[in-house]
């Protein structure tokens, strides 16, 4: 059919999830590639930046190349302590060398607070440079369910799209065209 | 390359969650753009459905537009208690008026109830007459765990594929072909 | 617009959680397409292989043609007990005999076990044989919080790309290519 001729896209999805950090351990708010001054700020491994960590992870997942936890987890010391939007330029890095182009890559996030708009924009442009692709931000709240809704946390869902450029060698079932 | 003479699509992503509005407070329930005789009700700035408004919102997300907040948030009075049809026709129109044609839009719900495999066709062409392109609508339950679990709301995920076909003058990273 | 003389993918969203099955009623642990030694299993009318389940139901939202509950709800005994393979390779055949295309799945699951990088290639290599079509498996945890956190049950969510590669003559609104 004719879809054997064209270069189709591929679609991932990635969540993430991070509690906020500790009263008696303050950290500072990482959220969308962007410094909150004055907001309590999120646990975890690097900077807990949820919104930049699913956008990643719905770019591995699209390839097929693994996850978060494979290219950047735990036994990764040179992450510990990384930025969202250093681990988003990486893994925008590591999904190019893998052979596929990047379409765009949508966020949205759940939380009470930040108040995300007035710095939607600036969200969305230095993520969209730290992949050099379009990534768009969006927020929304649980309407107080749940652990956001109790504002233990904050959780992000991302989708990309990608595209296989170039031939790769390796064998597994989850990369290139659909099958015939 | 290649992609860069094609009209590529652009995925987006929403969630919106609703509680149940209080015993002593009903509410009539609107889900996937129909009313649902004898069924309790979701709380909310506009009618509670939480269907339409995760469709809106994965329409805003694959655009880089905003988002619900950003369009009929509660700064919004003149929304305040429109349908979901209203708010998901209104979103598709703010859309395409952004240079943008919508491919389809999927949405999946998780509830206990209402029972929603007799009147799903229903809904999608409800849904689909409003956004003017195809609109599908999918339910699921969460095995009795999380807030779904328990009765206190509904969840809906959305995906959506928009494709650009004007020019903007938006200068934002997050519109137009994916970077070179 | 040229979109008209175009095929084009169609994207679709599925959910899906188990609960772990209670301790004096012990189950295997079948997820991703896998059986997991020594791991608790979930609960469910069929495996509970949550991972399996999320990809079938991002296909059926795709085509808008129903969902896992329509296809193999508790209405329908002869999929009692089946595996999340059987029903991923069914829900695959019923979506092409509809007139679809796979374009690929990506599925992520959210669990604090079990240990998953080991055995991502296999879970892809078993879940695309079964699709006949690519799909990617990614894990994540939720850093203790809601449900999976606190280690009651598994979630998955997965995306899909369909293609409407046959003529369909079904009238609904939810398929074929976007309204002009
Ligand atoms: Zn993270
Ligand atoms: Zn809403
Ligand atoms: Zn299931």
């Amino acid at each position: 059919m004719a879809l054997e001729n064209m270069i189709l896209p591929r679609t991932g999805i990635g969540m993430d999830v991070h509690a906020f950090a500790p009263e008696d351990d303050p950290q500072p708010l990482w959220l969308g590639g962007l410094f909150w001054e004055g907001e309590q700020g999120l646990s975890g491994h690097s900077d807990g930046d949820c919104v930049a960590h699913a956008a990643a992870d719905a770019l591995f997942s699209a390839c097929g190349i693994g996850d978060l936890g494979t290219h950047f987890g735990t036994d990764r010391p040179e992450y510990a302590g990384a930025s969202g939007v250093k681990l988003l330029g990486e893994a925008a890095r590591i999904v190019r060398a893998a052979g596929f182009e990047i379409g765009n890559v949508a966020v949205q996030f759940v939380a009470n607070r930040p108040k995300f708009a007035p710095r939607r924009e600036e969200s969305q442009r230095v993520l969209s440079e730290a992949a050099n692709a379009p990534v768009t931000v969006t927020a929304t709240t649980s309407d107080g369910l749940g652990f956001t809704g109790r504002g233990e946390g904050i959780s992000a869902v991302a989708t990309a799209l990608v595209y296989p450029v170039a031939a790769s060698s390796h064998p597994g079932p989850a990369k290139g065209a659909p099958h015939a």
